[in-house]
């Protein structure tokens, strides 16, 4: 039975205070939306459609980088989750199987919950909703459930006070028998304050129709759903404070797990230990062993198991550091491979760069990749040494077991075992700083007069 | 209706464990006799009176600096509040208006609290007392309201089983009828345990007289006084929590707020991106659309629109960033204008500099300013390309769209479309690092026989 | 009476997913082994003994660095603590005074708790069992306590209604008389669930040769153990809570607590303001009135009053920084003393050297202390003026008051008040840039094409 998954997110999301549409917030390093989608993508849906409207142009672009075979429908006007899930139905066309209803401002439902969704599908439910146990129901809308069946959604305002004590409540999540979901909609109408079509009004249209509709239940955390800027900054707080118990499981030490801040897909490895104040952007993969040192600032790397990065490493896209290797103290790597035993401790820049085994990077070195208009590579042998302040000039090689003198400018490739100096001869000019400073001094008191 | 302020500031503080008077420890950036005397202009006062006794010089220039025209007054001995105002008042002249009375260590009172004071005065009270609703109110004075004014105070020891039952309680923070003050205070007495003469007392020499007085409610946390240093990280956690979500409400992302510390005049655009880790000192302004990437450290510098810093960015006092400029990466920039889309992305010192538009500043970039006595200016032209490790010793000027070659020392300005360069020519010796590698670990085998 | 101490350290602590024996993970910058020996150490034990067996050799080698004439029993099976302490005791031996039963994973026992231990024996008990009184007793054995004598410890699962009532649990701590104790041991069966001899049980067969045994009292965070890494992160957490409102206590201000995280040895003086995102590693003393600003990492080092350390600073062992020394913005100083008053502020690595009282090191400058097989010591004179990017080839030495020019490799010793400089002749080609990149771009676009 096939699926169709329709992810709502048309909405522009006033309380965000921002140009940006609120499906492309990010959480974890990564859009809202894209969560939305990994979510349904579980699923091996048969078609996704994003339905758009605020930022639609934004939003496309967004969605199909994650998924280039992603439809997407406008909704022009604004009027109800009814309406949007309208837009997203092919016109005219059958359809059968399932259709799944996520929000693309909701991150959290589990790909196990939306199963579960199906599996009520497969059991007989021509709609199935998504409920959850709410802590503070507040205005939530109540799931009323009738021997196994769920019955009616009672909006708060309408409901009794016996309704009002039912704690399972609506997260707007909806499975529905792809064939009968057009009708359904057809017959919902706007009657309401808002002048909207709420999709959540299709299970009263099934039931009075004499169909079955079921109630599912997920934890409330996964119906997490973002308003506003304080809504982000909470649900980025869920999935951190999940993400470093999740780490501390799997044998990873945090020293102080509240100032570690993952991404989406970071994987370390166990037995690494992780100091405090330690940043991993999106496409990070530490193998066990490592030590990740204090004030850290990791994205689009991999660190070998042994090694030791930080503190004050910041390591960019394309860093790939082999075992054993050390870089830390100020030093930044760009698209650069760092073997075996290699090591960049102090203020360095090494960047379109291979650095090989057991080579010594000394303090202040900068490959110097960039001629204003290209990128050019810099290659270094195993078992170099390359003295502090060398300036390397790509492209250029740095043959294996070479030396570069400190403070060198090497626009040539050096071959291996050979020693590259270029640099001026040291003159000492006696007493010419005593001079020099007594005569500065003397004009600056000129100066103040 | 003239307002005179009158601002105690006396007291050492024995409990801060420190030389420094306990109204010059910093709150979100500024000394918290700073906090009160912000609330204090917010009414235009006609004066303002420091009262200082520990630590007077250091507090005196302290206000001085906020306030040129703040006047001083010394209380020798610490004989309590009400001895404190009497320093303060204007010996043999009669006064007219009000004078309110604050706390140089309670710096969360809002001016708006302080506006409800005055209204309650030009309502016909002739003290108005400050008090608020606590949640566990412990040992404090309670205020006794009867018909809606403030029949007296009593002091906790003092206090009956009903009255300690209230949970309304003073502040200490008065205003009073200035013709009437100094008669109240003259009145007052010391016949207590301390022998002090409290501020306070006067509520009940002016409801001897028949005299009206009327109590103003306040948050509590307005009230909060800081006695520790505890106290004191209890204040900044205060102040830091509602900045943070001040922040967020005005359409700022914090990917983690409780990890980004402003300070009171932080100025933060709609739209503005603030990664984990982020210290904004005193002075800062941040244009909508930028984005302050991780472990960066602002104070008294703006960054325009759509411009990126950090991580690791230092902008120090006197950093003016353009539209879309890039800093970061171990990248300090002092006293220094930085034109639009121009970058320093990598270990550059760019101090007492302009720096041009689409300018290009190679990684270990130094504006070598400072000659030992004096600091002088660099100029860098509109799409210069500075070459990495370049030393510009200032005063120097490099045209637009110049070039540096890397390494190299600028000591002369540089024409505009020239290339300046000044470097040793490379020199490749075979095998030589060979050999003295040989040589070095000979030696080293020979010294640990 | 000579006390021997027994510390059990044998389990491996499968919760801990770690390759590493548990005894070996650190809480404070120290292993847990390490706390637990240094609470022994405070009651000038005759001996220590360490029961070791997973991972004996790591735990051995750790505990001889911490106390070379410590002893090492193994435990070759897991057969409970009775087995363990049984493998401690001297064979044949007849012991005298009181033994002391540790555990490796429960590191914030206080000494003055075992010094009540102690006394407690003085007084009579042949077996003292330390107790406390836990907010969830949960399935914790309980201790009974009758006539301020202790009766048994029951084990949850055997206990009754009424024994679960009672809040008093056992920590497993034991002193006993060591001439009893081998007698007391050889008693205890193992006909439990797991098989095993538990050290527990020689309460039970003490009181049956009625003899007296007593519960001491103490705080239950002080018997927190280590099972997980979760359970690693809490006991760091509530170090590090601890010593930081220690450190507030005596007059040190943390502008945000939360975020500094201290050694187990930190020394903080009076009036020293620590600002946000500060980490100290082992063997750091400041003394008062020094600031250490935002972002700095210091590790085995000293600060002396009124330095200023960081933003960004990373002190590594062996950095002392006199009086009125400013390091930062990207700085990292190792085994080298900074004399009063002098400036490293930007860029710079100072390693095995000395500098002069009032030097000035310019930005970017580098200590090349390493030749790839030995180490050299940097000697620079007080009131010298390093230029920017300045090569120290060491072993070299700078005199007083002597400069080097920015951007020059210095070889040979400067001598006092002389200027040395090594530079290429700065060259300027009139119109080359603009040539160049015309180019270069024309290059790029053909490669497009």
């Amino acid at each position: 039975m096939p699926t169709n998954v329709i992810i709502l997110a048309a909405g522009q999301g006033t309380r965000m205070q921002s140009d940006l549409p609120k499906v492309l917030h990010e959480v974890a390093g990564a859009p809202l939306l894209a969560h939305a989608m990994s979510a349904a993508e579980t699923l091996s849906p048969e078609a996704c459609t994003i339905v758009a409207g605020h930022g639609a142009e934004a939003v496309e672009a967004v969605a199909r980088q994650m998924d280039e075979t992603v439809r997407i429908a406008i909704q022009e006007e604004r009027l109800g989750t009814g309406h949007a899930v309208r837009q997203a139905l092919p016109e005219g066309t059958a359809m059968e199987g399932d259709t799944l209803v996520l929000y693309g401002d909701t991150p959290f439902i589990r790909a196990a919950t939306l199963e579960r969704m199906l599996e009520a599908r497969r059991a007989g439910a021509a709609v199935v909703v998504l409920g959850f146990h709410a802590a503070d129901p507040g205005r939530y809308g109540r799931l009323v459930v009738e021997e196994g069946r769920l019955e009616r959604i009672v909006e708060y305002k309408e409901a009794s006070e016996a309704e009002r004590a039912i704690d399972f409540c609506n997260s707007g999540v909806i499975c529905a028998d792809s064939a009968l979901l057009p009708g359904l909609l057809a017959e919902i109408g706007n009657d309401n304050a808002a002048g909207e079509y709420y999709l959540t009004d299709i299970v009263a249209h099934a039931r009075a129709r004499g169909l079955d509709v079921a109630a599912v239940s997920c934890d409330e955390a996964e119906t997490l759903g973002i308003n506003s800027r304080a809504d982000l900054a909470r649900a980025e707080a869920a999935f951190q404070a999940a993400a470093r118990a999740a780490s501390l499981e799997l044998g990873v030490t945090l020293q102080a797990p509240e100032t570690v801040h993952f991404s989406l897909d970071t994987v370390i490895g166990r037995d690494v230990l992780i100091e405090p104040n330690v940043v991993f952007g999106p496409g990070v993969t530490v193998e066990t062993g490592a030590r990740i040192r204090a004030f850290s600032h990791l994205e689009g790397c991999h660190v070998s198991r042994g090694a030791i990065v930080g503190p004050y490493a910041r390591l960019r896209p394309g860093a790939e550091l082999a075992e054993d290797v050390r870089v830390g103290n100020f030093v930044e790597i760009k698209n650069a491979t760092i073997d075996e035993g290699a090591k960049v401790n102090h203020l360095s820049y090494v960047g379109d760069a291979s650095v090989g085994a057991g080579a010594n990077i000394g303090a202040g070195t900068v490959t110097c990749n960039y001629d204003g208009v290209m990128k050019h590579r810099t290659e270094i042998g195993a078992g170099a040494f390359i003295g502090s302040s060398t300036m390397l000039v790509a492209p250029v090689s740095v043959g294996a077991e070479a030396m570069t003198g400190s403070g060198s400018v090497i626009t040539e490739d050096v071959p291996s075992g050979a020693l590259a100096i270029g640099r001026a001869r040291q003159t000492n000019k006696p007493n010419l700083a005593r001079r020099l400073m007594a005569r500065l001094k003397a004009q600056k008191a000129k100066r103040t007069h």
